[in-house]
């Protein structure tokens, strides 16, 4: 088992990573009666609810679950009222425990909902799919969206453990852990290069599913992503290179309507937008745009734009991006591979044509 | 112009008590360019939007308000989700500020509202009834209602500034006022006995809204609140005192069913009943309970049982109260005026003698 300790100004807590953990009591910081609601889907709960609940009945706590339907649609306000409704029915108080069993949906949803319950109950995440093993859990951003925009509602809320199972990766869809990879390789990418090195070598073993590399894998970029929240822990300032590929990425999601590109297939082709982007101003070489390419496709994730979208539609999208200020761009671009900055005021001809030439045009 | 600066761990903010403020725009913590977003409901609309809104134009910043409807069966998501639309439709990002301009259901759902936009904008309190101003708006606790529970839902959040226009008092029905007073007598009786006697002194010139003494006396029950807060920030311990006569009270607002007595004259009634429960332990002397008696009904405050409600109604509703933990009454006690504590396990049948001791026999 491996363990990665987010260290913030008020408190710390634990990450633990390793084969099995949702069956290992010594994992849960919870004690004999202890009530506990565990939030999921239908989805989740057909393979890993009874485990996780013989595990905390084992120990001792009342356990109790909610379901919510499965999908970001049902990111709402509507579904954090279900889980409210679930604890006031069982008379739960401020001495409750959520656990968030699932997904990024489940992990930002419930940890809402455990941010403003009684205004703040303890929150445990164990989330099942590798973008939320490696981006959603830590951090501490939790949300809901808005029919006017995504995660528009929410709180800055910390989980007390999080829990990361790597076998519950066996029952993901491969495209799911794919597009998780994605955001693998942003973080080698913008800060880590050895680690973009490493991945080099086994990026077969982890789209395989190898049980130890995924334990690695997920540790550093634990680790990477950790270190940046502790620095910056409301989103001030370095947190923003976490956003590789995202402005792009988010003008293809907008563009297709969600659902039809997965968020990490996006920022696949917009890191690599980025890359391009990155070249022509004279910081990437071309080798080095050209190995991030490479790594990408091993991932079996795209890296040009989809078929159905034409270069001049994305500025448009671009331009009300959150982070766009004073009507400029404000885009992640790499020094190196390993060294991300933030870029003001690109010129947007310069946009215009890296998106062309990350184009299909045959 | 009065001020309290209530001292927080993590920051400070200050309370402005005078008579006109909301035309002064150097109380406001806004600059040219800022984007304003007023919550209020028609009820204070009518009399106090347009002379905040012109305030605030003077000073240059952009302007908006939604209306929520009035009533706390109306503090709900639901309302809510009213405001997110309303920053969502005019696009004010997370440099947004909100201003609550209302009582306490405006002002706890306003700011839950700002904790939760984009995790959490600029918030300030103009509280415009007397509960609001001497109560509600210091201590940053914000909430909505749930079908199961008062208050269920929320966050702990902070004002950056709280404005009390005293002359907003003229408006609001004298039963309003009164309600309020029962609160400000509350402060007296458990912590501050000089006060207590300058009520005494002075109360007849606060039920006829004389302005000198209303902003003497808003300004020491903020001091006593922002204390006990600023000791306690997320309730743990010391808060409790400030819900002396609330466990009887809530037995008679949930008996009654919510809105047919005013909070505060719940609060009056049960703290006589407390009082008188203190008395009977040998604790307050009969004295002081004739004191606290008579100071209640110069406020035209109830201080006996709702004629429709036995002694025997209560006891039930106040074991389901929060405050009680494994079984046991935790009740809000006086060792002498200016002087309350903590009481646990007290002797149910003596709780009973209190009750009946304070119901109309005639
Ligand atoms: N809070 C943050 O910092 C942060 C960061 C990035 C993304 N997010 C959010 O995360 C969400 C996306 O998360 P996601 O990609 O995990 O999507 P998701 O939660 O929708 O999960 C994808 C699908 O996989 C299913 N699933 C989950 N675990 C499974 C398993 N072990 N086996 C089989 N099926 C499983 C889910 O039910 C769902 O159908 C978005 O809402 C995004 O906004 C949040
Ligand atoms: N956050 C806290 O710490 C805290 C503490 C105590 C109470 N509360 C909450 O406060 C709420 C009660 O607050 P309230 O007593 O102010 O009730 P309220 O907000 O419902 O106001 C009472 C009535 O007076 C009207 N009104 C307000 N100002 C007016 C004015 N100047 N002129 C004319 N009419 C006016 C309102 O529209 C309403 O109809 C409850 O929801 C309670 O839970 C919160
Ligand atoms: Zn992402
Ligand atoms: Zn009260």
């Amino acid at each position: 088992m491996l363990c990665v300790n987010v260290e913030l100004k008020e408190r710390r807590y634990p990450i633990h990573i390793g084969a099995g953990l949702l069956s290992d009591n010594s994992v849960y910081p919870l004690k004999s009666g202890d009530k506990v609601m565990i939030v999921t889907n239908p989805t989740v709960a057909q393979h890993y609810l009874s485990q996780v609940t013989d595990t905390l009945e084992k120990i001792g706590c009342t356990v109790k679950n909610v379901q919510l339907p499965d999908g970001e649609q049902y990111k709402t306000l509507d579904s954090l009222n279900l889980i409210f409704t679930a604890l006031l029915r069982e008379n739960y108080g401020r001495d409750a425990t959520i656990v968030a069993l699932g997904g990024g949906v489940i992990g930002d949803v419930a940890g809402y909902a455990a941010a403003s319950y009684q205004r703040g109950v303890r929150f445990i995440q164990i989330p099942t799919t590798l973008l939320a093993q490696v981006d959603s859990s830590v951090g501490g951003k939790t949300a809901v969206n808005h029919e006017l925009g995504k995660n528009m509602i929410g709180a800055f809320y910390q989980p007390c453990t999080v829990i990361i199972d790597t076998l519950t990766l066996n029952t993901l869809p491969k495209r799911e852990v794919n597009a998780g990879l994605a955001e693998v390789i942003k973080y080698g990418a913008i800060l880590d290069y050895p680690f973009f090195e490493w991945l080099e070598q086994h990026i077969d073993a982890l789209v395989a599913l190898d049980q130890e590399k995924l334990q690695q894998c997920i540790a550093r970029c634990c680790q990477i992503k950790a270190d940046v929240v502790a620095r910056d822990e409301t989103e001030k300032g370095d947190r923003a290179l976490l956003n590789l590929g995202h402005t792009f990425g988010h003008a293809i999601e907008t563009h297709l309507g969600y659902g039809n590109w997965l968020h990490g297939e996006a920022v696949a082709a917009g890191s690599m937008m980025a890359a391009v982007l990155s070249e022509m101003l004279g910081d990437l070489s071309a080798q080095e745009a050209a190995r991030l390419e490479k790594l990408l496709v091993r991932a079996n994730l795209p890296t040009v734009s989809p078929d159905t979208m034409q270069p001049e539609d994305y500025l448009p999208h671009m331009m009300r991006d959150k982070k766009v200020l004073a009507g400029k761009l404000r885009l992640i671009l790499l020094k190196s591979l390993g060294q991300a900055y933030v870029a003001t005021d690109t010129d947007q001809d310069k946009v215009l044509a890296a998106i062309r030439r990350c184009t299909q045009t045959d």
